[in-house]
């Protein structure tokens, strides 16, 4: 039977974040012995691993054991029930990028379930869901932490709230937020020599793995606009949802229809001398182009596309895939506090849910 | 009388970070009702406000009590006994740079109470002070935090015990770790243009505020070694004390012993050539020098001193007094997690031991 000072951890998700939370899970299973971990459920889009009296499952065989279960996962209301009725504290840990799971947070909350998760749908969908959130987490004392749900494992949300929860005054958050959108631009104009051409450097990173199947979906906009709601509500904005403010569209319009992936980079190529505009024009100026993200708290106003900036500036020399944030605020004057570093990747991911569920077991237990 | 999930704070030092430090303190008092705080010890080094029943100081008010008090400061003991009879659990705020104080710390903590402070002393003092103070704080379950004892209010140390804790391998930490070195190497030996001489910048940041009152303090390089120690710890390596690995000194023999801060200052033109040689050989290679810590976990050296960097390396476009901090890790693979901005200053420390505080309070109420 469990002891008390243990606390369930129910994991959905196994994809690339997943299996890189389970490996740090263990590594942490085995180092921290307070409170005792137990994994009590796991499941993957189509299995799952669990039984009635929350006997603990083998971390390191818990995807072997997933992939040869015959049980199908639990509805998500059967989920809350139960972790609700584990013998102690229980977690959520949400490695899934799900509309869906999102929308149950409230209900996990409200049970007293608390929620660690990169996913950022849950923070950056209705500001109605926002606050659905955080008034269940208020009023039953659960936790949530979504430090991955921007720039993975960077520091960037626990930076804001610390500036926030202190009293310091943001004025500013810019930032490039996308390693996809990061690495086209580092290769298209490099702040030395020319870079290439824009079709070409978006098969590169299709090709090394760098964009999502369809590069269309990093090329919207929509995963950085998601990225931007988040912080601009944790400095105090109340956005209405990603598609409240400008957003930059890298897809040319006549491209936007086209039935495939593989189709879009077809053609790409007929619209490379827009982005070569973009580009010159720039030089000109002597300056190189990049595509961010801003808040400007003043002005309440949010944006997301394309920008210049001077070669020194630590934006345009950012390197490979890295992510840059920079917080300006009233203490930190006219210098801001920059966090800087790889912003994607399963590993970096996974450290920040690992990272979170060390704060919220901290806090439990 | 005192309600349960209250929480009794005992401020030592009302200085420069005190004062800020007491400013968010009553912000934060007004804004967060859970638990509820109370000041019931504040000292000086002269002087002090505290009364047998633990009754709340009024904290907006607690500096002019204190400048009018005609009460001694307790011994470090007696405040020790003080807070452990608290009503409830009590957090102690060391805002001053005393040995003594860091040396008690141990016993703060074998009682139960918490420390929260931005004194390098008690983590870069001898290892066995280290030792006693996270093996008293394991035993009895308080908690200590020291954010800003690197970098203010930086997310430095956070950030490296997440990496650690997560399971990732830190292979190297280097940065600039000075806001006084930086500020002198900035002007000294700009990206751009030549740069003043060495003393006459010496002679500015003295001006400015940015120096101790004797300029040797800081180009000791022990403040920087102090920080090294600390962040070495914290990665894994046993360092013994800051004096335990090479520190390169900027102050020239010859004025080792000179009586005062002025007359150093005086005398320092003379040994302008020296720093004028190290720069002009840097300047030869299209580099620029920079003073520097690093730590390299391979070979587990630590070493402080100048060192040269390409001019578009982060170290050498660093601006005005700001700190960079490279954590260089398995998981970030080449290029490293960057934190980058103030690292001095009284504001800007003080929200280190704020949001320091508010991560204690969330664990022991």
């Amino acid at each position: 039977m469990p002891t008390t000072k243990q606390v369930f951890i129910a994991v959905i998700g196994a994809g690339g974040v997943g299996k890189c939370f389970l490996s740090q899970l263990s590594a942490l299973a085995t180092r921290k012995p307070t409170p005792k971990l137990s994994l009590c459920y796991i499941s993957s889009s189509k299995k799952a691993v669990f039984n009635s009296d929350y006997n603990s499952i083998g971390i390191e065989n818990a995807l072997q054991e997933l992939s040869s279960s015959s049980k199908s996962p639990l509805a998500l209301s059967q989920i809350a029930d139960y972790l609700a009725g584990a013998p102690s504290k229980a977690v959520l840990v949400d490695n899934t990028s799900s509309q869906d799971v999102a929308d149950a947070y409230p209900l996990f909350l409200s049970r007293g379930i608390s929620i660690v998760t990169p996913n950022k749908k849950a923070f950056s969908g209705s500001y109605k869901l926002w606050q659905d959130i955080f008034a269940a987490a208020s009023e039953s004392g659960a936790k949530v932490y979504h430090e991955s749900s921007v720039g993975a494992g960077l520091p960037v949300i626990s930076t804001l709230k610390d500036l926030v929860e202190t009293g310091d005054e943001v004025t500013k958050i810019e930032g490039v937020f996308s390693g996809t959108m990061s690495f086209l631009f580092n290769s298209f104009a490099p702040v030395e020599g020319s870079g290439g051409q824009w079709s070409a450097e978006v098969k590169k990173a299709k090709e090394l793995g760098y964009t999502e199947p369809d590069p269309r979906d990093d090329l919207n906009g929509l995963d950085v606009a998601r990225k931007l709601t988040i912080l601009a509500r944790l400095a105090g904005l109340p956005v209405e949802s990603p598609t409240s403010f400008p957003v930059q569209s890298l897809i040319p319009k006549e491209l936007e229809t086209v039935s495939s992936g593989d189709e879009f980079l077809e053609k790409l190529p007929g619209f490379d001398s827009q982005m070569e505009e973009t580009k010159s024009a720039a030089e000109k100026q002597g300056k190189v182009v990049r595509f961010v993200g801003s808040i400007d708290m003043a002005s309440k106003s949010v944006k997301v596309g394309l920008e210049t900036f001077d070669k020194s500036h630590p934006i345009a020399a950012l390197k490979g895939s890295d992510n840059i944030i920079s917080f300006y605020t009233k203490r930190y004057g006219s210098n801001p506090l920059i966090i800087q570093g790889a912003g994607a990747g399963g590993d970096v991911t996974a450290m920040g849910v690992t990272s979170d569920l060390i704060k919220v077991l901290s806090q439990i237990a």
